[in-house]
């Protein structure tokens, strides 16, 4: 075993320590931390903000600019942001010590499943030094340690911010182990990181598809990945016209980098006549680049030819894959064909076609007439988000504080014995 | 890639495309095609008999022996009892389409999350035939496509009913491909299908140690693992002394060899002098040896001495070990050290003392004043069981319908586009 695995190893045994003393943690202990890694954070802003210079220094010397130079940077604005993000964690219910189920047995013994905290997450992610704050805090409120493997590019930054949070964590009685940046930023750590399977509970990845696939390859642990969020939008025969062009403007154009933009706009050929012109007119309006199939060109000659490759084609761009179907089983087998089981919508005034979507779509999310970039962590009521997994063991979607939990049964009994 | 994982590729694409079509199917059809299979277990009684005697004569020609024989052999009340067995899981309620929460958030949708099929389960298992009937019932009730890879001494029995079931699936509307025995037993067959990350939602090894090990070494999919049971008794300082001697061998001597018997007794130092001897005496006279610490021996000498192997083992036989502990404290040490996750007890008239217990062992069960022996599937209410979790992710403990289940998050709304 070289030395890096040995580092990586002792990492984890002291997170799978830290994980036992914060897991029986009362509410009121875990939030008291949280209060003082917010007031940390904002006490100790600029050692933080020096330590983000030095990253940037660097990334510039490297030739970094622009969006992803954005992304690394922090300022006293964001630093008070992320201090109040602490806050709002804080102040969510905790999941721990819920009773999920609890039934009393023919033996006479009370049975309970009751949430308990997941144990050791491990979190590899790039570049947004935010994430280290938002994580460990969730990890935190759920009972839970975390080991957090961050990009090269924000080194600087996250040891500052692990500093801060091991301060707030010792100064309220909780071991600094509990959160833990590991020092090292190549693939190697990342390897021995995932392989640990005696301590380490879950693997979230965050970050590009290649990580996610070079994690999952190697891991030995649990991994909920995200991967690509190629977004359906079937307009059903009969939809409301107006409502259809606001609907899919929004899913489309309000963000269209983001996860649960719309990338491929499917209309039903018996009303595509209707539907199809004016909704892809206002697309055409708003900047948007339609790629379309033959009969979507015979209705919007100005749509591009879509190629094969556009079907289930993240775009993440203004550009929008436009394809006419032969009612709801053909947008059905689409969707089950191209799409990658984020969030498939429907906008219809037929409840018939509303429940079988309902009911026929496997996704993380399904829509019946309302945008796709409701599929959000904030907008699903969960308040703060670690990922979204489109995995399907355990959780998808939006990662909230229940998803950084399990549950342990809990029989109580007067004396019985089985028979 | 070779031929064996074509094959095995090409097995689970069509478990994908039946884990499709069977997800969206009512309860009544799903118990038609159960109530199918428990009839055509009855009807062809006969076909898979003579596919055992196939089965057991190779493998008495092995030189097998015995309880491994006694664990592949079949007899007409046997394959009586898979049948039952069925109508057991058809008259569970259906968990699918359970709404597991609603709200009405601001923006004016309604978001619920909904139990829906998991998908692709792939079971690797040994011997018993049994197993193949159950998983594959239990999977079909809740929705998902299972491929099943049995051990090479049960392959003739195994494929006489996975015909029986194909034909009862197919004479009820389902693809027969739902339910796959793999015609391959080697170790490459598990190799390749664990790692078909695209196709199978769920590996679940079934089998020794080596067995599990090999299948989370390779896996490339999740996996739920049953490793050990080495289940611990903690005797409180004030335990009633008949209640003790009930419980402690009830836990250890009803079933000495399964996961949930008792492998180890600690008794408080405090209140060993009145509790340690009798309940000693007691197991002694069942003919369960005890390995004991100098404390246990100084208290009843008729125990072996205890080497440091025997803290943390599985003895799954009626052997004991015993150790006298300095309170409660001491057991929590003791069993977060030696523990398996498996089922932790306490007997205790403290309510104090019962409550840190419930809250403080991390265990999959965790039992107050009742036997280790309560941790099961039917004991705790599941009606039935494909295995039992020690891992933490998704589920822990005995795994009935819900365990065979995921959710997804449905969004309902009038024409709402995101601010």
């Amino acid at each position: 075993m070289s030395s890096l695995d040995d580092k990586v190893r002792d990492a984890c045994l002291a997170s799978r320590r830290a994980a036992r003393a914060v897991a029986p943690r009362r509410s009121k202990d875990k939030d008291a931390a949280l209060a003082a890694i917010a007031a940390g954070l904002e006490a100790s802003a600029e050692a933080v903000l020096e330590a983000n210079r030095l990253d940037l220094d660097a990334a510039r010397a490297r030739g970094t600019k622009g969006a992803m130079l954005d992304r690394l940077m922090l300022d006293g604005a964001r630093v008070r942001a992320m201090a109040s993000s602490v806050r709002e964690v804080a102040a969510l219910p905790d999941p721990v010590g819920e009773v999920v189920s609890r039934t009393r047995r023919p033996s006479g013994v009370d049975v309970a499943r009751v949430r308990v905290p997941l144990g050791v997450i491990a979190m590899i992610y790039e570049a947004r030094p935010n994430v280290t704050v938002e994580a460990s805090t969730l990890a935190l409120k759920a009972g839970d340690a975390i080991v957090l493997r961050g990009g090269s590019e924000a080194e600087r930054s996250n040891a500052a911010l692990a500093r801060v949070i091991g301060d707030a964590l010792e100064s309220t009685g909780f071991p600094r182990a509990a959160v833990q940046v590991l020092p090292f930023t190549d693939r190697d750590a990342v390897r021995a990181l995932v392989q640990q399977s005696e301590l380490v509970d879950l693997a979230i990845p965050r970050g590009g598809e290649a990580l996610i696939r070079f994690v999952t390859e190697n891991a030995r642990v649990p991994v909920v990945q995200h991967y690509k969020g190629v977004c359906h939008l079937y307009l059903d025969a009969g939809a409301d016209l107006d409502g259809a062009t606001k609907i899919v403007l929004n899913a489309k154009m309000s963000r269209p980098g983001v996860c649960n933009a719309l990338e491929c706009l499917l209309v039903d050929a018996a009303d595509a006549e209707r539907l199809l012109p004016p909704v892809a007119r206002a697309l055409a309006a708003a900047g948007c680049e339609l790629r379309g199939c033959e009969r979507t060109r015979a209705l919007f000659p100005d749509a591009e030819p879509a190629t094969a490759d556009d079907w289930g084609r993240e775009f993440l761009d203004a550009v929008l894959a436009v394809r006419v179907v032969d009612g709801l089983d053909a947008a059905l087998a689409h969707v089950a064909e191209y799409g990658s089981g984020h969030t498939e919508a429907i906008l219809t005034r037929d409840p018939e076609h509303a429940e079988r979507w309902r009911r026929e779509v496997d996704a993380a999310c399904v829509v019946v007439n309302a945008s796709t970039r409701f599929h959000d962590g904030g907008e699903l009521g969960l308040g703060a988000e670690i990922g979204i997994a489109t995995s399907r063991l355990h959780w998808r979607g939006p990662m909230g504080l229940e998803a950084l939990t399990t549950m342990k049964w809990v029989i109580d009994g007067e004396g019985q014995t089985r028979g």
